[in-house]
C-alpha cells in the first residue's frame, strides 16, 4: 500500500511539474508577444511597404521577397520558397455602375469577365436562387440581376451569416446567365452599412455564358432596393474592364525550426500571403501571416526545443484558387512527409477566443485537455470545427487541422474591402493572437495528437 | 420502484422543459436586440444629441431629461427621478502645459485645483511613490513631479493594468505636495500610444497643500521621458484654471416593470448617466445606459412576465463622487427595500464575454449553473469578481452584485478621452451586450440567487 501511495504521489508530482512547466512556457510566450512583440510592426510593414497583394500581381511578388527576407532575418534553421502556379486576374481601370444615372459604389468580383463596354439594362432584385428560378427566362432575359440577400442578424457567428450568403457572390452570375441575364449586382457580404463594396471570388459554371458580376456596397444595395420598390423598371448601367491573363509563377514562403527528437515529423502552421487587391489585406490575412511568423520567433526566443519540426508556411493564392494550399499538400504527399498537425490563422487579428479542430473525437478531446492552461488568456473555444482553406488539402492525408478563432463580430466589416487596413487592427489583440497560436503549437509539439495520445494513455 | 421511476421521469421532463423554455426565452431576447434593436440608435442620440455630461453640468441635466423621456416612451410601469446632490467641478478654458517651450497634449484631472496662472518649474520623473519618497523634499521641492508608470503589458486584463497605475492619478498630487512639489503630470492610463490625454478623478489628502494635476497623452509622456534622459533639468510649464463650485441638485433616472409574484422584491440593474466632460461618454458609460434601457425594453417586448420588480437605474455621478450609487443604497435601506440582486454594465460596449459576481460561493455557483444556456452566445466568464461602482454601496445590504464583462482590450484606449465617441462603438457588439445583460436579468428573476437557491434545492 505504501508503495502504491509512493508511486501515486510520484506520478502526481511529475504531472504537477509538467503542468507547471507548461504554464511557465506559455506565460513566457505571452510575455514575449506582449512586451517586445514584433507582430504589430511586421503587419505595419506588410500593409504599408507592400500593401494589397493579389496573386499574380507585382505586389504579391514583393510580398514573397518581404516574407523571405523577414524570415531570414530571424535566423531560423531553414527558409525556402516552394513554387506555386497562380491565376492572374486584374481589376480594370474602369469600374463603374449606377442606377437612373446615379453612380453606386462597386467592386468587380474577382474572376469576373469584363462588361466589354457599358451595359444598360433594367435591374431586377431577388433574394435567392429560388426567386430567380420562379422568374425564369421571361422575367430575367436582358436584365441585370441584383442579389440582395442580407446577412442574417440573428446568427451570433458572423461566419455563419457569411456562409448563408456567399453563394450569391460565387454562383450568382452563372445562375442568372442561364436565364439570359446580362450582368449581376451582389449585395456586399457584410453586416456593416457603409459605402465600401466588398470584393471576393466568383466562378463560372461550365457551358454557361460568362456575364460580369460586381459587388455593391451595403448602403447602395439598400438604396437600390428602396428605389426598386418605387420604380420597379429602373435602368442600371455597368461598365467594368477586368481581365484574366495566363497563370504566373509564384511561391509559398516557408521557414522551419528542425525538430530535436523527430525531425521528420512536421507541425505546419501558417496564414496566406496573398490578399485581395483592395485595402491592405490587414486582417485577411496579414494578421495570419504575422501571427505565424511571430509564433515561430517567440518559440525560438523563449529557448524552447521542439520535438518535431515546426514549419511556418505563408501560403500563396488562398483568395482565388488555393493553389498554394493544394501544392503544399501535393508536395507533402509526394515526399511522404508525416504531418502531426496543421494549424491556420485566417480569421483576422481580433482578440483570440480559442481554436476549432477538424480531427477525430479523440484528437479534439486531447486539445480540450489543454483548456485549463489557456483559460488564463481568456481562450475558451476548444471544439470540433473548421481548420482553414490553406491547410484543407492536407485533410485527405488524415492530418488534424486546427483553426485559430479570433472574435468575429468585426471581421466582415473589413473583409475584402478598402477598410481592411493596418489602422483597423488592434495591437494587443494581434499580439494575443500570436501568443495563443504559439501556445497551441507548443502544446501540439509537446503532447502530440492522435498516435501520441494513445502513447500517453498507455503510460 | 415504478413510482420512483415515474417521479424521476416527471422531474426530468419538467427540468428539460424548463431548460428549453429558458433557451427559447433567451433566444428571443437576443433576436429582439439583434434584429430590431434600439441600443445603437439610443447611444447615437445620447452621444450626439446630449454629448459629454459631467455631473453638475447643463449637459448632465439634459441627459436626465433625455433618459426620462426615452424611458417614458417605452411605457414601462413606472418612471421617476431620485434626487442626488452632485459635485460641480468645471474644467477651465485655459488648459496648457509643455516642456522647454514645446506644448504637450494634456487634460486637467477631475477635481484638480487651478494653477492660478502659469507655473514654470523643473520637471522630475518618477515611476512610483517609493521613488518619490527616496527623492524626498530635497529632490522635489519647487518642481513639477511627472508620474510615468506605464500599463503593465504582461497583464492580460487591461483592468488589472489600470488598477496597477491608477494611484498615480488619484493620489499623485498629494503625495508630491508633501515634499513641496508645485504641480503634477501623470501619464495617461492607457496602453494606446496616441496624442489624446485621458482625464479621470483625483483627490486631495486632508491637510496637504492642493496642487494642480494634469494627465499627459501617452505620446507626450514618452516624449517627455526621453527628453529628461538627455536634459534632466528641463523646465516645464503648466497653466490650468479649473474650478469647483457648490454642489448641485441632480437625479438618478429610474424605470420599472412591476413584479407579478413578489413586487416588493427588486432586481436593480443599470449603468451611469454621467460621463467625463471629454469625448461623448460612449463606452463610459453610454453603453451601460443603453444596455440597461434595452434590457428592460426587450424583456417587455418578448412578453416575459417578471416574478420580481425589474428596476432599471441610470445612476448620476459615478465618475467623481458616486453620489448616485450612495444615495440609491441609502434610500433602499431607509425604505426597507429587498434587493434580490443588482447588476451593472460599466465596462464598455465591446463584445460581451460573461459576468463576474461579488456574492457568496453559493450564489456564484447558481450563476455558473446557467453557463450552458449562455454558451451559444459565446459568454464564458462566470466567476467571482467585481460588481460595479454604482451598485457597490448595496453590498452592505448583502445584495449579490453582478458585473457585465465585455472584452476589455480596447476599453482603456478610449476611457475618459476625446476618442470615447459613438463611432468607436460597434453596433453588434453593443447589441450582444444588451441581450446578454437582459438574459442574466431574466435568469436571476426566474431562479433567484441565495434564498431562492435554497428553496429550489429543497424541491
Amino acid at each position: 500500500m505504501k508503495k502504491i501511495l509512493l508511486a501515486l504521489s510520484l506520478i502526481f508530482s511529475v504531472s504537477t511539474f509538467a503542468q507547471k512547466e507548461d504554464s511557465l512556457q506559455i506565460r513566457e510566450l505571452f510575455d514575449a508577444a506582449l512586451v517586445q512583440g514584433h507582430a504589430y510592426e511586421n503587419l505595419r510593414s506588410l500593409c504599408k511597404d507592400v500593401g494589397a497583394r493579389l496573386s499574380g500581381s507585382p505586389q504579391a511578388e514583393k510580398a514573397v521577397s518581404w516574407a523571405k527576407e523577414l524570415l531570414e532575418s530571424y535566423q531560423f534553421d531553414t527558409v525556402w520558397l516552394m513554387p506555386v502556379k497562380v491565376p492572374h486576374w486584374v481589376r480594370g481601370d474602369m469600374e463603374k455602375a449606377g442606377v437612373n444615372g446615379k453612380p453606386m459604389s462597386i467592386k468587380t468580383l474577382g474572376g469576373s469577365v469584363s462588361s466589354n463596354g457599358r451595359i444598360e439594362a433594367e435591374v431586377i432584385e431577388v433574394q435567392n436562387f429560388e426567386e430567380l428560378e420562379k422568374l425564369g427566362e421571361e422575367g430575367i432575359i436582358g436584365k441585370i440581376v441584383f442579389f440582395n440577400r442580407p446577412f442574417d442578424r440573428k446568427l451570433i457567428s458572423t461566419g455563419d451569416a457569411y456562409g448563408g450568403c456567399v453563394n450569391q457572390r460565387w454562383d450568382g452570375a452563372s445562375k442568372a446567365a442561364v436565364f439570359g441575364a446580362v450582368g449581376v449586382f451582389v449585395r456586399s457580404l457584410s453586416h456593416k452599412k457603409d459605402n465600401h463594396a466588398h470584393t471576393g471570388s466568383m466562378g463560372y459554371e461550365e457551358g454557361v455564358k460568362k456575364i460580369p458580376s460586381v459587388a455593391l456596397s451595403v448602403e447602395d444595395a439598400e438604396m437600390l432596393s428602396d428605389l426598386l420598390k418605387n420604380k420597379p423598371k429602373s435602368i442600371a448601367y455597368l461598365n467594368v474592364n477586368s481581365q484574366t491573363f495566363p497563370d504566373k509563377d509564384s511561391y509559398n514562403v516557408i521557414a522551419e525550426i528542425t525538430g530535436s527528437a523527430e525531425p521528420d515529423k512536421i507541425i505546419t502552421f501558417g496564414g496566406h500571403l496573398d490578399s485581395w487587391d483592395v485595402g491592405e489585406g490587414a486582417h485577411d490575412d496579414g494578421a495570419g501571416v504575422v501571427h505565424s511568423i511571430e509564433a515561430l520567433r517567440i518559440i525560438k526566443a523563449t529557448g524552447y526545443t521542439p520535438r518535431y519540426t515546426l514549419r511556418c508556411v505563408l501560403f500563396m493564392n488562398e483568395e482565388n484558387g488555393n493553389n498554394g494550399g493544394k501544392t503544399y499538400a501535393a508536395v507533402a504527399k509526394e515526399k511522404g512527409e508525416i504531418h502531426m498537425a496543421a494549424l491556420e490563422s485566417d480569421a483576422g487579428g481580433f482578440v483570440p477566443r480559442g481554436f476549432t479542430m477538424d480531427g477525430t473525437s479523440e484528437q479534439v478531446k486531447q486539445m480540450q485537455s489543454w483548456e485549463s492552461l489557456l483559460e488564463p488568456y481568456k481562450l475558451h473555444i476548444f471544439k470540433k470545427g473548421w481548420g482553414g482553406v490553406d491547410i484543407g488539402p492536407l485533410k485527405s492525408q488524415n492530418v488534424p487541422l486546427i483553426g485559430l478563432r479570433p472574435d468575429d463580430q468585426r471581421y466582415f466589416d473589413h473583409h475584402h474591402s478598402d477598410t481592411d487596413v493596418f489602422e483597423n487592427v488592434h495591437q494587443r489583440e494581434l499580439e494575443l493572437g500570436s501568443a495563443s497560436f504559439a501556445a497551441m503549437i507548443y502544446l501540439v509539439d509537446k503532447y502530440g495528437l492522435g498516435l501520441d495520445l494513445k502513447g500517453l494513455k498507455k503510460k
